[in-house]
């Protein structure tokens, strides 16, 4: 696999850098970001934490604004962020934020006119890691996060992946996307009609079923526009309750589902990862 | 003077908010925003860093870049972030992103068709404060930054008023803007082509002359693609020199002009300022 640098920029001593390379999942050429922390120049290997972002962004969106290098140069962590779909003039695409690119939603699409590009599921899961651990020095220590779509896709792919995660988190994610306008649209154009296929892809569905737990924290802002009509919090945690899963979930007064919200926390969630990475 | 609330983020237990509001200054409507640390909500009155941002930017970009909010929560310190000039269809504009709109350069400029709007000076010294200390729970203790020709701004407004600020500082400033070409092209349309009158906005040539100091911190990327041809930060310090002016200049290895360099030093500045906002 040929890869491209595109930039580089100096980061809390380490190194953010964006590349560009061809993706065979995906049938493009796609972009992601990697923040280096300044440990990997003394030749030891670091955990990589994988970031998912939500509805509209890029790779670009978390590394510009979560404030996360901070924290990652401390502890010693990569964090690696791919797009959130395809991309290309060639790529199947709608007119609404919701779907097509920037929405890829991290499933494999069975229908056309996704189908032929749109396997967002398997180049996070197998693709871009792999990729991740030839190229840098990095090691096989993996964790994931993500925001609202990418919350949903970082707990469905770690759930799914039970030993390929040693820990799951999420901000503001779409719990249950079965049940909500965002995930209904995506999954009916991307899975198409029969529910029994987006059962593997609703995060309250396979926490609610699963057998092999991954410590997970999710937080969620109570003032956030989207939480009653698209995320569904308490369905997530239902689900937890029902089956004792290892959920640390917590609720905070007047957050939003902006960014803000993200930077303030995403402290917190590195600091969880970094107790499961280290071990 | 009315003004109007047109977002809040909750923000490390603070809040981020624009505002827009009809500027007599400018004569245009203008947005600004602010962060309110969480101590204001004790009626503790904070005081205020006024953030002075580069060519291009908006009050946005600091606010979503910069990671600012934590350390301005812990120490309890407002942030205020400006636009970058005078803004609308009716606003003198040039199609070069170095003039006109998002490139107001913090003068007052006396020339048409500039004149009639570019009085960045006047608004960021007078207008804004008397708007933010008549409105916000606030002290009159400020100290400014500022970044590019928003480091060139922080730099001249505060030795132009030096007991008006506590501290001053900058990231990667346009240090000798009348011999440098982004400063020459700004100064010729807004203030003429009598170069005396561009004295007054050339921090190399105050920090020379000044009689009364104001504590200086400058921090400038070695890499930063800018620092040869446009900024001049060896003459700023040459003028610290011969005057013994207080500047605390450092020179960083390996880092660029982006946010990403200032996102990696914001915490020293804050807590640079704080030592005399604080006394």
């Amino acid at each position: 696999m040929t890869i491209e640098n595109i930039s580089a920029n100096k980061s809390f001593g380490g190194w953010h850098k964006q590349y560009s390379h061809q993706s065979q999942a995906l049938n493009c050429t796609m972009r992601f970001a990697i923040y280096l922390p300044p440990q990997v120049s003394t030749g030891h290997k670091v955990p990589v934490l994988y970031w998912l972002s939500g509805l509209t962004c890029t790779d670009e969106n978390f590394m510009q604004k979560s404030g996360v290098q901070r924290i990652a140069a401390e502890l010693g962590i990569a964090i690696v962020a791919p797009d959130t779909s395809p991309r290309g003039e060639e790529v199947a695409d709608d007119k609404h934020y919701d779907l097509g690119q920037g929405a890829g939603f991290y499933v494999n699409a069975t229908q056309a006119p996704w189908s032929r590009h749109y396997q967002m599921y398997d180049y996070v899961v197998k693709e871009l890691p792999n990729l991740i651990e030839e190229t840098f020095p990095v090691s096989d220590k993996r964790a994931i996060s993500g925001h609202s779509m990418g919350g949903h896709g970082a707990l469905t792919i770690a759930m799914l992946n039970p030993t390929r995660y040693s820990s799951m988190s999420a901000f503001s994610p779409i719990c249950n996307p079965m049940a909500t306008p965002w995930g209904q649209k995506a999954f009916a154009a991307y899975l198409g009609k029969d529910k029994n296929s987006w059962k593997n892809h609703d995060a309250s569905e396979l926490m609610r079923q699963a057998v092999q737990f991954v410590p997970a924290r999710v937080d969620q802002g109570r003032a956030d526009e989207f939480l009653k009509e698209q995320l569904k919090t308490e369905i997530l945690a239902a689900s937890a309750k029902v089956n004792d899963y290892p959920l640390d979930l917590r609720l905070h007064d007047g957050y939003d589902h902006s960014y803000y919200f993200i930077s303030s926390f995403i402290e917190e969630h590195l600091r969880f990862h970094a107790t499961y990475l280290n071990t």
